[in-house]
């Protein structure tokens, strides 16, 4: 699968989604619908047993199927020319029964999604697991104080908690709506060369195909591409959460902030040349993959207007995007459960990094504390000069309010971060009490 | 909102979306807040009442707004000033607690929040109406024979109704897709600075403003945006399933087709110099809409990596295509509702079509019936022959039939498209049944 | 590379852009690097004849390098450690100087453009083809009376080589600036760690490098990606040109209009079981391809704010997409030149067509007639009145206009389509002398 | 033009691209073919001074215009038809020679050239002055040494020249390219209803037409977008390449950081609760609309298969995502000529931010000095060594070096930045030639 097979991607998910996985998933639909028509008394019972067993991919010339595959324009055409000639040569009776009724796209279309429904397995037990690292790592790093910051300037005080509730969070909300959608898109499609059935494809036969192969039985969906795309896009969500927990981690590991590393593992992100470099290997990747899926999901949805009963060009150009986004999301899906199960934490420098604004940071207490005193607007004055004097003088802030005339007691609380986190338990808390209720 | 405005668009929707109905969601927001933090005890309950009441567009300057946006970059930061200097106005002592503890992005998402409230309302009953003409469509053409399409080509009967019931369909998928992230999407987000709330934005004033303002309140999102992509794309997918539709009548409209026209409007769609063109100018501009929100999705989306607690840049490039996005769906929606109503259909084009490739179309019927009598491959091969026949000598296959040696009785009924729809009524009356569950 | 291999792609364009050809484009930098440096006195010759001789990749465990891939998350890093131990094998002092000075980038970026290279050379001459087989058809069928049609309505008569030169204009066009921007892209990237170049990498050795790889020597561009993205977005301007061409002929195929046709070749596009389709399988795959091409090209450009010297994901992001938008490209082109070549043109049709709609195609030039005998408005007015009759009647306009009061001598001359074409011809030779001009 | 009309955009450019100036250049189009005909002795000159005059936008109803618009879908019919009118109200005979065998298309894109031609002229100003600026923060920071950054992490020294004179190529290769693709697009459209002329636009007619707007006469391009999307394209290039900047100049700022900032204004970027803030807003908007443009380039490309001779729906797409494009990038040149003019630059930060990594950064420098002596091999391995220790113990590189056994003269040396800058200057000087030679 190119040069870049084992660098963006999942092993395990490429093998599901191999060529030669397709092709078989194809088969299984072959068979099945053989087997449908005959308990639904449309073809012997024998036909179908034959045609069943023929239905291995061992059988199949796939070079040869690739290389017919331009004449007719689908994958389903060459395949089924070699399933009858496998069939012929068994049982020439059982060969007139071999794809009754189904068009190319019946074939394709279900076998999609029997790919979508083994894809969703290796998802839903990798999603848990990461959601099981994610938990782990929030409760580890509960009141871990470290600088929360916005448009990329230090802002206030949170905990690392805070920040990984909040991706664990968005990978609850995945989960959520993964599983919403895929009620939606495990459906079979079978309903002939231009959708309307026939005395082949009648609603037993259906009934049967949708049995035998573990999918919904709903209207056919032909040119009617939303639910495919909708779970695409969720996947695409996904994956851009991911990449923005990869993001975050690859800013928090700039050498001069230096909070959060990807675990080493020998030679890996290193440099013999730059020693002190810790490149963020695994996040570039992952972000790699979240920048990529949104254009692939684009290309899919903006297929959605396919004409008529099949489309000239929109179908085909929805194969290969819509495996490649799949392919994206389930590495960095795999990427990130190692990436936060080995995560290091350097909770000294995040301590440090707190201090880099000499106290500045800490201004609104103290400004809330005078309030009571002095009124708001005083207050507010006043800090706001002490924090310039700050500047100026390149002093701490504590040491500026020290020097001062005005008085206040306890002030190393006011400049003591744990108290300066807000709701960060709280919110943390509530997350990590849904991420156990859905357990 | 430009040249276009009256084209592409909703006014119904726009009025929801304009400038000033934005700003005043903003002031909502503002308003609950301090509401919220009076009913918490955090602040006077006069100062709620001031603050709320000083929460109205009429007081402020938008121009000034506008012009004073760039120095923050949003346009919380200028709003809160002219709302401060109003409280001042009213109530020096009220003005302190203006916005307290919140900041900006807490305003704008919520902003945006309840405008897809508002939206959602709207979307929900247009799309019954479009649900409902699409029954009524599709109802009246259950049994209305044309032919069924694939890559653009002739292929089988199918009717009318079976087109529409799987336009009506893909409606019912979205509406049902909507509803179930409509109950993500619509969220508080109130969290402070660093998303970790405060003593001022504690559990019981995030419950009340989420409250006031109906909205559900989980957990910060601000730099979770995967929820809002969510029914962004759904809504995308709604549009671009709108855009089939118009795609479809644009095709059967075509001059050598005719089978199907928008309804004519005095002045609509026609030119004075081509009496004859009846130009699919309602299709056109669904399509086109249908056209540019996947990628007004796309920009949404590959915007999700936002850096650490807010980003520099990504979450700014939200607001302008979300709208858009919205704005997009919302005039395709309504055009769509119209079209549907008034759509002509002339069922004896459709009839004359169905002759179009003299009985060619019809061929499998007889390779069916001849297959009992003299085997498949037989069958196969001497209706090929015949069919070759019927195009070279431009004759009608059932002629052909007529004068070979081979005698079929009742002839006229393989020739007969109503004899030719397989399962079609059973599919849309599958479909129906299921529009009429979800009333 | 995957079950659509031979599908949508050129196996010629295939081989260029394999993964052992990528890598061996890679030793091709290599190996210049070191011959450049010991041309410029910095490496002893010997040691450069030694690398040099051992950047074969036949001597590479591919297999090997792309497990380890992800350690440093590129191409490079492995392949630059095998190298070594190959060289080392043959002489242990030459393999200090091997990759000496530079940076996995500068090795993997030019091996890219190395890629462009040879595929331009492709690239031009497959466009050169294209241009004959249009030209030859534009010849052919420069007074070939047809419909014209603007939104999909019959509009007023062209010829059919008014449109193949539209066609060919395009692709005139997209050699010119496909062209302009090789020259930008066509450059090497060697300048170490952070684009600063070094004592190994000085202006001589950048020099000498361009020279032996024929690449010109401007700026490097580690983090300026704009040649690269401009000549990939002209790349996906062709393809898109190409899906134009596929889409009209695709259209052009439809059953109820049947004018112009893919050759038709055994077995392609044809059903058995509905033995009158003539599916657009080449427009079809066409089409898919340019709707994939401008989804890679916004996942590249919109990764172009490539942070520093060197991004950590967006780099990463580029390898895949800008490769896949150039395997589609060369996919395309190769299938137009077929296309172009076997095209198949109804004229009998198209003269069948341009009376579909009764002669109402050529009501202005009725209309511009009597504009002279009795004022424009009276004309228009008359000639609105006529055509409404003829509509009602279901007669010729022809008819109508003779059985009328109205006296036209001539009256077939109004109605010969080859009357009507306007400046068709004169266009047309406008476009011919182009493109002889730039032969 | 919406509620971020200040924010994102230019004034300037929005002056250009208003309604009205839209609706004027429309006319302008009007105006010049009227002329054109009288001079090509089609209509008399009487009619077309009379025409000309006409064509005022302040003789028109814009609300009206705009609400008829969806008649006929486009902007061109319900202004001919004002036009028709006020020219009737002139002289009645004059009346007949509007818009004389002219299509809306011809109006609609000729304007959207004419507009591209007046972007183009102020476009070209603002780059110069860029360009300016560019060039004289390169040479005041020619030998500024900084630290340079690969995958986020600090790498070797460079000098902050060598970044902005990257920047400076960048907006250099922008200028060529522009002009380049300028001369492809500034061409008149002007072909009648199917893109074939008539006698009415004949030779002469179209050749005075181009001469009257200034705009090259080459072949029509109705269905032919790729001169259009080449530009937009490159358009969408310059934007990017603004971005990049943006985003390095937002990463600058990081408060760990801190090395380069946006020019302070009153209130800009500054937060009362966090004084030690200093946001990259005019970044934030930059990298916003940088985000923006490669999807509305997306949405404009992939409407390029536009169908026949006008397409229905792809066409209209195109409208406003090439106006909006145009729009975005306005902004962001404006925005980054200030950036650029104001940018605070702190060269003592750059020197601390040098020693962040205790020297570690240099240890390439000890390793080529030891090769000389020791052997490549023993040398790298001892330095590896020291690098360690230095880590573990937290120390200077230098002091461990000095403590231990190996003796370096002149080991300041080897420490200095100054003397690890490669080829900076160098570099720097060719960017700076190339500057001047296209002055």
């Amino acid at each position: 699968m190119g040069l870049y097979s084992d660098l963006f991607y999942s092993a395990e998910a490429e093998s599901l989604l191999a060529e030669r996985a397709t092709l078989t998933r194809m088969l299984q639909a072959e068979a099945a619908l053989a087997l449908a028509q005959s308990k639904a008394g449309i073809i012997p019972d024998s036909a179908a047993s034959i045609i069943s067993a023929c239905c291995t991919i061992d059988y199949f010339d796939i070079k040869r199927l690739k290389s017919e595959m331009h004449l007719g324009g689908n994958a389903a055409i060459p395949m089924v020319s070699q399933l009858i000639r496998t069939v012929k040569n068994n049982d020439f009776e059982a060969s007139k029964y071999v794809h009754l009724g189904a068009t190319s796209q019946d074939i394709v279309d279900t076998a999609l999604v029997l790919a979508i429904k083994d894809f969703t397995v290796w998802l839903e037990e990798r999603t848990d697991q990461l959601l099981d690292r994610l938990k782990v790592l929030t409760v580890a790093h509960r009141s871990t104080v470290m600088i929360g910051r916005t448009l990329l300037q230090q802002a206030k005080p949170i905990t690392f908690g805070l920040k990984t509730s909040a991706w664990l969070q968005t990978i609850l909300d995945s989960k959520e709506r993964l599983a919403e959608s895929k009620k939606r898109v495990l459906q079979i499609q079978l309903s002939g060369a231009v959708g309307s059935g026939s005395q082949f494809l009648n609603e037993k036969v259906r009934a049967e195909f949708g049995l035998n192969l573990g999918l919904e039985n709903r209207a056919p969906w032909q040119t009617s591409r939303g639910n495919l795309v909708e779970w695409l896009s969720n996947l695409s969500i996904l994956t851009s959460e991911l990449g923005k927990i990869a993001k975050d981690i690859s800013l928090l590991m700039q050498t001069e902030i230096g909070e959060v590393f990807e675990g080493a593992a020998s030679g890996k992100g290193g440099s013999t040349t730059m020693p002190h470099k810790r490149n963020p290997v695994t996040c570039s990747l992952m972000i790699a993959n979240a920048h990529r899926v949104p254009h692939l999901l684009a290309s899919v949805m903006s297929g959605m207007m396919q004409e008529h009963e099949r489309s000239a060009g929109l179908w085909h150009a929805e194969w290969e995007p819509a495996e490649q986004l799949m392919r994206l999301a389930a590495g960095s899906l795999e990427k990130s459960i190692q990436l936060i199960e080995n995560l290091e934490v350097d909770q000294e420098r995040m301590l440090q990094n707190l201090e880099v604004t000499q106290g500045l940071i800490y201004a609104e207490n103290i400004s809330l504390l005078l309030s009571a005193r002095m009124g708001k607007g005083n207050a507010h004055e006043w800090v706001e000069k002490a924090c310039k004097l700050a500047l100026k003088e390149k002093k701490h802030l504590k040491k500026i309010v020290e020097e001062s005339t005005v008085e206040i007691e306890q002030l190393d609380d006011l400049f003591n971060p744990l108290n300066s986190i807000g709701q960060s338990i709280q919110l943390i808390d509530q997350i990590l009490k849904r991420y156990e209720d859905q357990l």
